[in-house]
């Protein structure tokens, strides 16, 4: 049976019904009936073929909920009615050096949900087993397409550098993954710090789980916390004063991106070196990570706060996102 | 008794004898019989006020080794006649909280040992029990000096980023702190990539423990070696095509800087995102840390290679390091 699909014929194209046919489903892999599907920025960013890798006819999707609909003949971890979410990887090679050390979100060959194969705007998607993780029980399958892709996005780094309840986070950005890291973080016990261009978000990060609010472009108020934070996230898409969010450290602290910004980071490495401070990056997390965060948000009761639209409004729900108004995630459904 | 030291009574001057009344010795404080002091590339950047943080007359030396000539009324862990050595710091609060989580080498106000004060060129020098570390049985004085300053500056990233034996190290920069760090790393285990510009060092970074040597300031050959290193150590004060070394790095890896170079890194975020990476730098080490190295020194036989010089020969010495020509430290005896 074909699949049903939304898909762009071009660069910046309007998304029009598109149907392929799948072939035989491989031995490891498993077919999702797609209930929801999250919008993100990356989905533009490939419309668009920023990245200059985007193959057409385009099918965007990477922030999958839905359930088993059918299982390739050596998955037994899985079983078909299953509700499952998918995110930006949908396998990887599972035998490299970062396969095997539980790293297979830095697999070099990991395959792309979107890259060089069709999306999650369909009726139906595919994927290795191994990277179709279970909802647990009592988690909300409307909003949790965005914790596949955003979502994981800002948890994976609080797991690898260990991020503890007694720490002083600042996150920068206060949008699609921003604010799902003020929820994250003060479930996590830490003290959070949002930095944000917009002021009139500041009553809303608050709610979010925000304890503090720093207009994140005025080098003024970032000075006024010098040498308080363990850690700053940045997850926006800008060129800041780095090094002002430097000295916001304290010894031993890190800035850590996860946005990816225009230009390349200009940092001094004279304060580097005085505070033993630390600058780094990260993508998305591995599918331990993933399920690590679904518990940990179903127990929290952390939803990333989202706007719903009708798969056939998909034109104008980009456009919503594009717009940048989108409070915070969007989702489509079925 | 006054102290007899070399002083410099201006920016970049000579230095000359130098005699001064060190008043009564503090509780906390022990008074050093300086035997052996090291010479360090900071002693010349003070001695010419290149950080706008000297006071004249100023005498340089923070790579002392010696025997406890006194010590104060407080003082029940070392005892006159020990020999012992003291580097960059002499002192710090105990109290913050970098002290007393045992990173007093991150003190904020750490008292380093010549600046506002007068340093280990001299036939005794004083510093915070705390700071002054005995030498371990076995390990030889004459050439233990420069452990303290630029040594540990090498090895105590080592310890506080565990390094493991597995691990693939580079070192950029074979000279005074590099040739150390080679030592480190070999007796650590680890596999161990020199990269210098000279490239008449490679038969000498071998004998000291490099597996690999590759040219430094050529971009192709440091391309070759792509995604295979875990951490890179930077000892040198030249700006280098950073973006090159961070595709050395495997994912997950480090790039560390423990020299100060010219100008701001420019470091683009993509690839740190994607391959999980860091960028840091550090600054000597803890009393602690330093016992350690000493101790793993003594254990492997390493010391630095060293060129001795008089004390009386001083400025003859000063000029030798400032030429470049070291190979690797020099060592002032009385």
């Amino acid at each position: 049976m074909p699949i049903k699909a939304y898909a762009a014929d071009a660069p910046g194209a309007a998304l029009k019904p598109f149907e392929y046919e799948p072939g035989l489903l491989k031995d490891e892999e498993v077919e999702i009936q797609v209930e929801y599907c999250g919008l993100c920025h990356s989905d533009l960013s490939m419309l668009n073929n920023d990245w200059g890798i985007t193959e057409y006819p385009f099918v965007p999707g990477h922030e999958v909920v839905g359930t088993i609909a059918a299982v390739g003949e050596r998955v037994t971890t899985l079983e078909v009615g299953q509700r499952v979410g998918l995110g930006w990887f949908s396998g990887s090679c599972m035998h490299c050096s970062a396969c095997m050390s539980g790293d297979q979100n830095l697999c070099p060959t990991a395959e792309q949900t979107i890259v060089g194969r069709y999306g999650g705007f369909a009726d139906r998607v595919r994927a290795h087993k191994e990277w179709v993780v279970p909802l647990p029980e009592g988690m909300n399958p409307e909003t949790a397409g965005p914790l596949f892709c955003g979502g994981i996005t800002v948890f994976n780094p609080i797991v690898q550098f260990d991020i503890r309840p007694t720490d002083h986070v600042g996150i920068i950005g206060i949008g699609g993954l921003g604010h799902m890291a003020l929820r994250f973080l003060h479930a996590w016990g830490c003290d959070v710090t949002a930095f944000s261009s917009s002021a009139d978000k500041e009553a809303e990060a608050k709610e979010l789980g925000a304890d503090h609010f720093v207009n994140s472009r005025d080098p003024e108020s970032v000075k006024k916390i010098e040498g308080t934070l363990d850690m700053i996230l940045s997850t926006v898409n800008v060129d800041l004063d780095w090094a002002t969010y430097m000295a916001a450290l304290k010894p031993k602290g890190r800035l850590h991106f996860v946005g990816v910004v225009p230009n390349p980071l200009s940092l001094p490495v004279f304060p580097m070196i005085l505070g033993q401070k630390s600058v780094s990056g990260s993508p998305l997390g591995s599918p331990v990570t993933v399920s690590k965060m679904l518990e940990f948000s179903t127990r929290h009761g952390i939803e990333p706060v989202t706007e719903f639209f009708a798969f056939d409004q998909v034109n104008e729900a980009l456009e919503r996102l594009h717009s940048g108004k989108a409070r915070y995630r969007i989702v489509l459904k079925h």
